[in-house]
């Protein structure tokens, strides 16, 4: 609502790029009013003036009430003090007269909260009181995150703005899936992304608790699981139950995932009857897809997962529980003649049919214990009861054909987090989007929404929460919001502020970046070598592992480990040398900014070798940064071919040409986010003096293609 | 160790203040090489070579064991993880071979550790093995942190360089005040200081527990002490023994401080019958010397204290215990008939002596619970059991009269870390100097070391570790390394490196500043209000209190809660001005830079301006902003009126004293710290053309006079 934010913002990069100059930056128009919610609610009607925030401020419940809603008003006054700095009285009131906030909570939600559970609230902000209003305790959680986010100042006070809010989710799945299985994630990693989840209202955490790299949760009755397939890094029963209240409180569901009967690796450490081949098995190390697999035809390793699951079923009270299923490659299956044998046998044609076997018993094991199954899209066989919810990693397609032979399903293709893409294209992944459109009204119910997922394989506890966050919440928002909010430039403003609220709730995915690159050089952190790191990106998708041989005992303390997984820096230049390319007015206006931002670039090589030949964690950024450099050099020259509107020589364009091809790979496994923008200019300067329509050839390049 | 960690810092500083321009930065000349180790040990021989780390580091207890060794070699291993990056074998290890790293320890330490436990360790690094040696495990824990402050890096790998050291403290009492009263810290915060206390060997974390404005601690036995005088902000007794647990780990004693007589409101909120005048009593808000008090003459305060202390003593091993008794101004006692009556009955002749009956009478009850006690300084009276210890607060001759009298005694005097005083200041009080340089051997060993003191008046959770640290770990070099110790640039140097070695293991000390200057704006923190933020200091000593009315509920949100105590950018700066006027190769060597910076802080106005006009918490700001450009800008002048050799006009002269004087008064309760670097310039250039021998007048300014 504060008018001034963006100019702020945008006067805040202008000044960290040039800022020996800032006296001559020039100063955008205004922007009209906006919030910075994220998700945008369902429906919100601006209106006049503003409820001031001061250490008088109070809150009441003043419906339906229950320790829980109590524990998430004094969350939200602790949450709001800190974003004010205004000492609010938190703990039972002292003093009388009425509450200016008051949460009306009609009635008690679920014991175990449900996918169709009421999460609809209503709220209406006026100057002098607040009415928080919902059905159900989950309606006052997620409305709670709405009011916080309101939270604005400006020269008069810190407030929030008077609105009405009316709002519900589009899709009752919102997840995200954390696989702690390839790389430990600690308790606390855990705990502090439920409480982002919950401030970007996701209620699902899909939990990827067991894999070939590690078994990650204690089993009293099969203490060899964890004691033999963990390095001693699992999860206690006790720490399970925390989390798993912790997710409550927060009106968000736990959906344990235990792979299976391939990733299953770690089970076979201390429990090598269950796999298809005989042991010993050890820990896996490295990535990728593995020979070991559960023996679908032993009766033992059925009775095993029965006794398994009758001890740990009872610490997820969630309906669902997550069997895994993806990519089984058959290896140990063919290898063995007596598990061939009971494929004829049963007149088994193949090794997804011996899977749906699989499942099928394994399935009958989760009813048993009260649990409906979800899993990979591999799954989805003839024969699958139709409680079973199908979750789609491999393409958009598998989602529709599974809501049409009638199976629920949540989306995960184009919500992978671990690929590195940037937040504008998660963001515009539709799960109605695809062949899901074309279905019929009842088949599209069963698309109950979607989950980020996070793999393990390239993240430590250190910079997970920044390969997560702030990319999740455009999921987040896609999930929630209106299927027609999909303006990607009003996304990334509202993203921009979601990430400075997360850092401060507790959420480390920008602290590391300075952190991580401290360490490598063992001072403060050289502005020099934080110019190239704000306009690198790591390499995207699968790219890495085809790099250098990772494992798990493989440091992640490069740059490539510190930098975001997507530059807002490149961006910015890009946009505006888009601007600059479309009119000429837009080149007369960006061409100094422009100016000095190359030249920041292009100057930064000497300084910044200086740094890197002292650290062996630096010295491989040697040729990045020199292509940098050269890169900028280019784009200054494009842009005087641009202003002078000069055709530059032939041999020049072929110089580049070279040069962008040669820079346009990854060093250091980064890749330099400034090429799309330079490509640009340079395309333009050798297109004059012909019109100013066209932004520039639009080639794409290394840092596009994802 | 790392000969270019000294260069890689002066770049970093040049290019954070000059980033458009970094290719022209001067390269200083290496430095020797030098180790960052603070507090500076006993002795030190470095040798040749270096012990590599990788994930292939081993570590175990070679000698006596205990389980509290076992979880710090863990905290050691999670440390040196995180300090490289480097994935290492944490838990139970699952290799053969011999450790790299042997710790032998000859034997338990004490149940409860003692003032006078032993820390001595040695610690022998070689290229392919270090032994930490120790008599007891104390002298372990404070081996291993001198073995993590090795952590180096170069252009090889991480490692240790080979040395020897052989270590033991000055000071056997080496403690840390915090009062939790005034404002509450909750149970984290103390936890993270004690951890960071324990990183540069503090060894007595001091616990203000109560005061006028709050009762902090939980008693069963009278629940309305915390009930009513806490606002419900309190530790519970779980709590406080997490806390001694936590601190025994680290080999940090606890002494609680209960202060009585007076700062007692708190008490009497729930228990009007403990004060010297008839209730009731409200938890007091302000900030100061307050009449209630506890009534000296009536048994029943005498027996409450004793059932009191029965409750609480369990909770505190520590064989002393603070009294407090500080500050009483006796008006209650003057007010009442009967106090006056008491008086006269038992022949005490004023005030001070009905306080020492007073304290006779608790501390027996204290040796009845099997403590010795420590006081302020007023304690100290005739009949003083000798037993006691005096902390000496208003002056150092009160700790030489103590130990004269046989009363042991530690220094707080010149330790007030709540004066926001430089770190160079607190480092060169000694506890053996002034009146106690003259004291005689004996005498001398009663001096038992210090304790700097972080009073609650304006800190809050937040910005409370950076009020704290670094400039503790000056007092802590101070109470532990040689008296000769005393090279404050040496100092800096290594508090910098310690400062970000606190950051990374929790403190908070330089990421609230970023963090709060971003709440201010509602933005992403502008450059233009960081250059600012960079080179003021909030008002030293008691000035703050005299600007504005202040409460426990003020909010302390402002600019001057956020910028750290002490500016290393301005310290810098004024370091270069006083090269550059040393000689004429200084002012040559420096000018360009000097320039810049003041360049730099001319423009940064216009920028900041619109920043300062959309918050109501930077609007005060306006005024402080345009002095700073003022200023700056005639330091560009007197630069060049040195470089040209002419001599400035008497008029320019008078202008600039008149600037001066009024810009060094405090606005928005900050004082820039530029001020007295730019006072020499203009006073060198005014003694132009004179010879370059002196750096130039140094009449005391603001910024200086504390």
């Amino acid at each position: 609502m504060n008018v001034s934010k963006a100019v702020l913002s945008l006067v805040a990069a202008l000044l960290a790029c040039a800022s020996a100059a800032p006296q001559d930056q020039p100063v955008p128009a205004p922007p009209a009013p906006q919030f910075d919610l994220l998700p945008v609610p369902a429906t919100l009607s601006p209106a006049q003036g503003k409820f001031m925030i001061d250490a008088g401020f109070r809150a009441a419940c003043i419906g339906y009430s229950e320790p829980r809603l109590d524990r998430a008003l004094k969350r939200f006054l602790l949450r709001l003090q800190e974003r004010t700095g205004i000492p609010l009285t938190v703990g039972p009131s002292t003093t009388t007269g009425r509450a200016q906030l008051e949460i009306r909570c009609h009635g008690a939600g679920e014991r175990v909260q449900s996918v169709s559970a009421d999460e609809t609230y209503t709220l209406v902000v006026t100057p002098d009181r607040i009415l928080l209003d919902a059905r159900a305790p989950l309606g006052i959680l997620r409305g709670l995150e709405t009011l916080l986010q309101l939270t604005d100042l400006d020269r008069g006070s810190f407030h929030f703005p008077a609105v009405s809010i009316e709002d519900r989710p589009r899709f009752p799945w919102r997840g995200l899936m954390i696989d702690v299985a390839r790389h430990w994630q600690p308790v606390e990693v855990i705990r502090r992304n439920l409480d982002a989840m919950a401030a970007v209202k996701m209620n699902v955490l899909h939990w990827h608790l067991s894999e070939d790299q590690g078994f990650r949760i204690e089993s009293r009755k099969f203490p060899r699981l964890h004691g033999e397939g963990s390095d001693g890094l699992y999860y206690t029963q006790e720490q399970i139950r925390e989390v798993v209240a912790h997710a409550r409180e927060r009106g968000i569901r736990v959906v344990p995932e235990f792979d299976m009967p391939g990733h299953t690796t770690a089970w076979f450490v201390g429990h090598p009857e269950l796999a298809s081949a005989p042991g010993p098995y050890a820990v896996e190390r490295g990535w990728g897809v593995f020979d070991p697999c559960m023996d679908p035809t032993r009766e033992e390793v059925y009775a095993f997962l029965d006794a398994f699951l009758g001890e740990i079923v009872p610490l997820f009270p969630d309906a669902y529980w997550h069997v895994g299923g993806d990519e089984v490659n058959g290896r140990q299956w063919n290898a063995s003649a007596r598990i061939s044998a009971f494929k004829k046998r049963r007149a088994l044609k193949d090794n997804e049919d011996l899977q749906a076997y699989f499942n099928t018993r394994l399935v009958s094991l989760l009813t048993k214990h009260g649990k409906k199954a979800v899993g990979w899209d591999e799954i989805l066989h003839p024969g699958l009861p139709k409680s079973a919810v199908i979750q789609s990693w491999r393409g958009q397609a598998s989602l529709a054909q599974a809501a049409q032979q009638g199976y629920a399903g949540i989306l995960s293709w184009g919500y992978y987090l671990d690929h590195l893409r940037p937040a504008s294209f998660h963001y515009l992944v539709d799960p109605m989007g695809q062949r899901a459109a074309a279905l019929s009204e009842k088949d599209r119910t069963r698309i109950l929404g979607g989950e980020a997922c996070m793999w393990g394989e390239y993240i430590t506890y250190e910079n997970i929460d920044s390969r997560i966050w702030p990319r999740a919440a455009a999921v987040a928002e896609r999930l929630w919001s209106h299927e027609t909010v999909r303006d990607v430039d009003d996304m990334y403003r509202r993203l921009d502020a979601v990430g400075r609220d997360l850092e401060a709730l507790g959420l480390h995915h920008r602290s590391v970046y300075p952190q991580m690159m401290q360490r490598m050089t063992g001072t403060d952190v050289p502005e020099a070598l934080k110019i190239l790191g704000d306009i690198v990106e790591p390499v995207k998708q699968l790219a890495r592992g085809r790099m250098r041989k990772y494992t798990s005992l493989t440091p992640m303390n490069r740059l490539v480990d510190a930098v975001a997984p997507e530059s807002d820096r490149a961006r910015e230049f890009t946009r505006r040398v888009d601007l600059a390319l479309a009119t000429a007015a837009g080149l007369a206006q960006q061409a100094a900014d422009l100016r000095r931002w190359l030249t920041l670039w292009r100057d930064n090589h000497p300084a910044l070798r200086l740094v890197l030949q002292d650290s062996f964690l630096l010295g491989e950024l040697e040729t990045l940064s020199e292509n940098v450099s050269l890169l900028a050099n280019v784009g200054i020259q494009a842009l005087e071919y641009l202003e002078s509107g000069r055709r530059p020589p032939e041999t020049w364009s072929g110089e580049q040409a070279a040069l962008l091809q040669r820079a346009d790979r990854a060093q250091a496994e980064l890749l330099i986010m400034i090429i799309p923008g330079v490509r640009k200019l340079i395309a333009a300067a050798n297109q004059r003096p012909t019109p100013l329509s066209s932004p520039g050839e639009n080639a794409a390049s290394a840092a596009q293609r994802f």
